[in-house]
């Protein structure tokens, strides 16, 4: 299977990479970096990556830049510009890639637990997780040749300390958590799923 | 209580309008018409409504424009662009208004069943409405002074029989199942909450 890794220099990218090599033919995606690079905040970029790498069977995407500042400083334009990435890059990962994608192919979208369980200076994240899960759950209907869609919602991740603090309370979830999240929407039948590692 | 209503000029907000300004001051915003006029895609015009309104109690918004139309044709031009009403505009509605709003208000969005029900022709308002209904959910934690913040989620609008075709299955709301969503919510002592009328 050839698979699209977006964020494949990420903490949750090159894990998955790692994993997924033994077995299939990965594409790295990333800003900087990878096999191949592009901007998910810019669909010309997105669409040039698509044209690079030409037909594949699954898009992976961990790549999820949002702005993350307290509640004081979040006004029109820090919310708007914090949109760009894990919500309309995401979204036109699906609508651009939908056209060179092969048949019974599939996208898997990275969301999180904000969806659902909201911490302090991360409301812009929550907006854009709840968007993208309810955007894969829509395009589940709308896509054709049995392409499939779905999301992974992981909590904080293991591997990323750095971040506990500013998740009071979550469990964090394993890399082989999110590998399996990642396994059952890749290589099951399901569509339309949010897929919670936790 | 002074409550603003926002989209009070569209079907919904008509109604609610009507119901409560018998007990109720209410100043009537819209994009043509009503007491005000704002363009709620304009962090700008939102600012200007505010100030002109001053203190206030409630705010209770029933405008939602997002992008509908065929998947084929939704790139990211259409969809980014259909993120600027329900999704940006309510977000801004409670970015801006938090400055204005008495303790112990009241913000109420609107958001729809499309966030778990999808309809061919809605991804764009699917994404919408999930956003705010995450934002909402991050919102309650981060507003001050006891001030509530809530959506009201419902299906298709008895009274908008015009769209029952594009929505098969769905029970209609009825706009008594819809004025006591709103009810719950501004008299009411939920936070942080997406209230279903269905």
């Amino acid at each position: 299977m050839k698979i699209i890794i977006v964020g494949a220099t990420g903490t949750m990218g090159k894990y998955l990479a790692g994993v997924f090599e033994t077995e299939h033919e990965i594409i790295r995606v990333s800003s900087k970096g990878g096999d191949i690079q592009a901007d998910i905040t810019s669909a010309e970029s997105i669409e040039n990556m698509f044209k690079q790498v030409g037909p594949f069977d699954a898009l992976i995407s961990t790549a999820g830049p949002t702005y993350v500042g307290p509640w004081a400083k979040m006004g029109n334009d820090e919310f708007w510009k914090g949109l760009e990435g894990k919500l309309m890059g995401q979204v036109n990962l699906v609508l651009i890639g939908q056209h060179y994608i092969n048949p019974k192919g599939s996208f898997t979208l990275i969301t999180g637990a904000l969806t659902n369980e909201p911490q302090l200076n991360f409301a812009n994240a929550s907006a854009a997780n709840g968007a993208v899960e309810a955007f894969i759950r829509a395009a589940a209907i709308e896509l054709a040749n049995g392409i499939r869609i779905n999301a992974v919602s992981p909590t904080v991740i293991e591997a990323s300390p750095q971040y506990f603090p500013f998740f009071p309370g979550e469990i964090p979830t394993t890399m082989q958590q999110l590998e399996y999240g990642f396994r059952k929407s890749v290589f099951g039948a399901h569509t339309g799923k949010v897929i919670k590692t936790h």
